[in-house]
């Protein structure tokens, strides 16, 4: 494909955002473009839907097609669910309507189609009265009727995010997922990358020409390594170009990294569209030569993440800095809302998350708060102003201390009265802690109910969240948390990163990343100083490790006593002294449980999560055994 | 079975769950129930696990299989996934050892099996690395030994919870169900009643003796009359005794009714286990007398209920008010608290949560916290205090002017600032009414930082949360949330069947129950006085429709137009009204959806409910249009 096609269709990519063309534009557009197309000319419609908004996206699917109808390709291809957006919830179900008005959508829409095939996801009734209620479909559109209507074949539940409640999977056999173009052949294959093998295995063999994918593939960590492996076998295997389309966007907590691209017979990459943008992306399957646009940097090295542990996080911080950034911007635009506030405690977690905002939403629409206490050290107020001035986002420093002392001499008079009735008053308690992290949730929550379109912002990490290190009403509390995703020594090198490689450097200041993380909620004492969050739970190498080895590896107690941590390289680590630790650890995420169902949406960064889109575990189920029990241990219990 | 048998095994359920019996006792007990036991006696377990706790639920099986063994019984049936405790949760797949754990805990237990067959749930991997990582089984065990596992065949999935994600179903055949006993052959179907047909009539023909279903199947509105239709059904058609097990218990939202029962071939019931309960309940199925016990009052009058809307909920509040009675015991007790705290405002919701925990808890063990502002009318302060008095729980009152007079400085001095930075305050806003909210929430929590093992309790409910009708951080924040899923005139038709069928009669006083409601937290300037919640919705008989027309008939705007509304007999409303609350409603809700995700643990009373274990929807899905549109909409959209 000639590379002046990349340039020109930049130009189609504005004029989708932003309808900024005119009819003669476009026909002069048009001009220059066609002779540069070959023959075999395919669309990948690398677009982000809304879920449910079949009117938007039904409109935008129509601007892309009438595109790709003046071109004259030989085809538009749209990712999985197209019509409907994906993610599907629940309101499937509870408003059929929806699925019969996608049915029409879809039914209008042909009557713009030409020559030019569209491929594209909708969500179907299944009418046969068995099963579940829906496919998950991909309609082949042409010279204004439905040509061909191809269903989900395996759902590989991959995320764990399910939806064979609401859809029934046909039989995989790839005769059924055929599509002929000018006597090609090719087989449409839906979802994500580990499905498109078993299908291809399934059913009687012939040669294909081209393999399509229709996806909606969420990134996370490990994730481009996986499916680039996938997909460059898948081609060599049946030596055929390999077309794989994404949807790009976010959804809460799902966030899609486009990057759509073409294999060819041998297993290589000859296209790749750009990732986290949407892009109009012409290729030619059956060409050698494609433009390549880059991966987010390093994501290539991934290729032990899963099997080792390491605190070198390089190969995966653009990645993570630009599925947050693009989190954060789309649940903003999805849900109306432009500006955010956010406590700046100086610390890191705060830090990371002001600078994110600031590059998603701009700097003049976010508001930092300095919210000190007496526990509020003179450089932790220092470091919140210095960041705010350097990063240019409004700051306001406003001291707790009135509610504070307003709210704790109302609860000595309360909680004196009350303890005359129930004699089970705490000797020491939490109280005072969670005064000053509830006065500043009240704050911001204030502050997004007296100005327009603002959302406060949770800070949580994800290290903290594992440990319930965190107040209900207070710091775990906002309408979005960008970092819940995000382990502390992640975070760490995430803000090196973002001071090395944002324009403006060395927006962080240096002292924030060098100081040990503590809340500033209560004094230790036994230091006499204020409480570090690594007295009150472990050191954040080890914790972070821990979470690591139960995600990825699914280690229990005994598994982890018998390896050796990075941590231990450096630090002498006695037997008991981990013990310890570990049940620690399991012990806090046992009773962590409620609070992981109410955080605010958070993106999903990592290779597995806690959020609550993906994981659930009754909060009652806190008697877990973390530890692999023995038979011996096990009769001997119940022998008593 | 004769009647004198019931009597005695009440001494079993003590001793089960109290261990008060030494062995002389139960040697005492043994020989005189012994010659009443018929020989084909069986006892069906209806039993309570606790999720992922295997210790627990292995060694509870224990005990009751040895009661089971002492009597020499035919078997013992236990519900479905017992050792391993429904509901499932994500643990299973990020604990893998949690299930190799749970099939080392059924050998050790085949250990001490005898004669007596003990039919007991269990997960089980999918050794063939094909298909979903488990199985959802149940084991017969007897003389020491595994003598037969059955797997699960269909998950109709009726609540939408969906456990497709763990276990593989093998497909439907009742020969693989088959168990004889004393050469009379039973089906062992596992899940819930719309499962069980499907099963039975899959594979060979064959006469069957008796069918057994083992199930852990929740209790909601109308599924009690939907679960006696089906197994009287069932048996008649296959001719055959029909036997099924349920949990009893509750597991955060989840709550299962027990009311294990046998039905006859020609479907009647003739034994019935209590409700609510645990009981270890022995019947002979081929008899044909035993012991009924009775199912809450008028729940057989349910049979229209998914068909017609009415405000005559008489039918189904005795089982409301006991599952969720026994949602909040089992909450606390699973969870580790003793002592509940809560806002009394004097309103209806409030009230209703507090006689709910007295009754639940104790009421030494409930705290009501009245916490007036300036507008909370010295009426509702006397109401409060006269319900507290009338329940017998603690009260106090605590005003909140110190911490909202501070609140509303601290916000004054911040928002002034802000707003030559940020142009976009609004004129009006809500946040007065929050602060309010917030303040008191706050005072609840500090409570429960404060006091050991005592849960804060949000007293939202269900009408309100559809509208979001609720403070985050305020008066929807809480631990549990009693009564999230019973809608408001439910909740007045409760506040009378309360004061008629408790003890102590009329605790509620008559003046809330009279009042309309409303938050008392604004003014509303048409009137002067403080602002009704049906003045800032529509009125709750008209909403409550709306409701139930969605979670029953999945209705659209346009077929509620079309029908009319149990309100409009009453009362005259123009079209123009109508299709103003429909749109009001579904606007309201379409923006509620991030309250719903982050709403406290609440239990499922209603046929549906939009309780975030069942029901998610993506929090941006706000485009979603409720009327159905027609085609020429469509093509005029796309046309433009």
């Amino acid at each position: 494909m000639n590379a002046e096609i990349y340039k020109l269709s930049e130009l189609i990519d504005k004029d989708l955002a932003e309808d900024n063309l005119s009819e003669q534009d476009k026909d002069e557009l048009e001009k220059q473009i066609k002779p540069l197309l070959s023959e075999n000319s395919v669309v990948l419609a690398q677009a982000n839907p809304i879920c449910g908004n079949l009117k938007y996206n039904a409109q935008k699917a129509k601007k892309w097609i009438d595109w790709a109808n003046r071109l004259g390709v030989q085809a538009i291809i749209f990712p999985e669910g197209f019509l409907m957006g994906i993610p599907f919830g629940d309101y499937l179900v509870k408003f059929p309507h929806i699925v019969e008005d996608c049915r029409e959508w879809l039914e209008v829409l042909a009557e713009y189609t030409k020559n030019t095939k569209v491929i594209i996801g909708f969500v179907e009734k299944n009418n046969s009265n068995k099963g579940k209620p829906y496919y998950n479909s991909v309609a082949v559109l042409s010279n204004g009727r439905i040509e061909k209507i191809i269903r989900k074949t395996i759902s590989s539940d991959y995320l764990q995010i399910n939806t064979d409640k609401y859809f029934e999977n046909v039989p995989a056999d790839k005769k059924n997922n055929i599509l002929e173009i000018d006597n090609k052949k090719s087989a449409i294959v839906i979802g994500e990358c580990t499905d498109v093998e078993q299908v291809l295995d399934a059913g009687e063999e012939f040669q294909l020409d081209f393999l399509i994918n229709c996806s909606a593939d969420i990134t996370r960590t490990g994730k481009e390594f996986l499916k680039h492996n996938i997909f460059s076998q898948i081609s060599k295997k049946y030596s055929a170009a390999f077309v794989y389309v994404n949807q790009v966007g976010a959804s809460d907590s799902l966030s899609y990294d486009g990057a759509s691209r073409v294999y060819d017979k041998n297993g290589n990459v000859i296209y790749r569209a750009k990732s986290y943008e949407e892009q109009f992306f012409i290729v030619d399957p059956s060409d050698n030569y494609g433009k390549i646009y880059p991966l987010p940097n390093g994501i290539e090295l991934a290729n032990d993440y899963s099997k080792t542990f390491s605190l070198d996080y390089e190969f995966d911080l653009e990645r993570t800095y630009k599925t947050i950034i693009q989190s954060i911007r789309e649940y903003f635009k999805k849900s109306g809302f432009k500006h955010a506030c956010l406590g700046l405690s100086g610390g890191l977690d705060s830090t990371v998350c002001a600078v994110l905002l600031a590059d998603a939403l701009g700097k003049e629409n976010v508001f930092g708060i300095s919210m000190p206490s007496k526990l509020t050290s003179s450089e932790s107020k220092n470091d919140a102003k210095d960041l705010a001035d350097n990063l240019g986002i409004h700051f306001l420093e406003i001291p707790i201390k009135g509610i504070f002392d307003a709210t704790r001499e109302t609860f000595d008079t309360l909680f004196s009265q009350m303890e005359s009735k129930w004699d089970f008053r705490y000797k020491q308690s939490y109280t005072n802690d969670n005064i000053q992290a509830r006065a500043r949730a009240n704050i911001l929550w204030g502050i997004s109910n007296e100005f327009d379109k603002c959302l406060t912002i949770a800070t949580s990490d994800k290290s903290e969240a594992y440990m319930g290190y965190a107040t209900i009403n207070g710091d775990m509390s906002g309408g979005f948390a960008p970092i819940a995703d995000v382990t502390k020594t992640k975070l760490f090198a995430l803000a090196k990163w973002l001071n090395k490689n944002r324009e403006i450097k060395n927006a962080i200041p240096q002292s924030i990343i060098e100081k040990r993380p503590g809340a500033e909620l209560a004094i230790n004492p036994k230091t006499g100083k204020p409480l570090l969050a690594e007295e009150a739970l472990m050191p954040y190498e080890f914790l972070d490790e821990v979470i690591w080895r139960v995600e990825n590896l699914h280690q229990t107690i005994n598994d982890m006593l018998d390896v050796e941590f990075v941590y231990e390289r450096e630090n002498s680590l006695s037997k008991e002294q981990k013990t310890d630790w570990l049940e620690k650890f399991f012990r806090r995420m046992s009773y962590s449980q409620y609070k992981w169902t109410i955080m605010a949406p958070a993106p999903i960064v990592d290779a597995h999560s806690i959020n609550k889109a993906e994981y659930s575990q009754p909060i009652i189920a806190s008697g877990i055994d973390y530890k692999k029990t023995s038979i011996e241990y096990k009769k001997q219990i119940l022998n008593n």
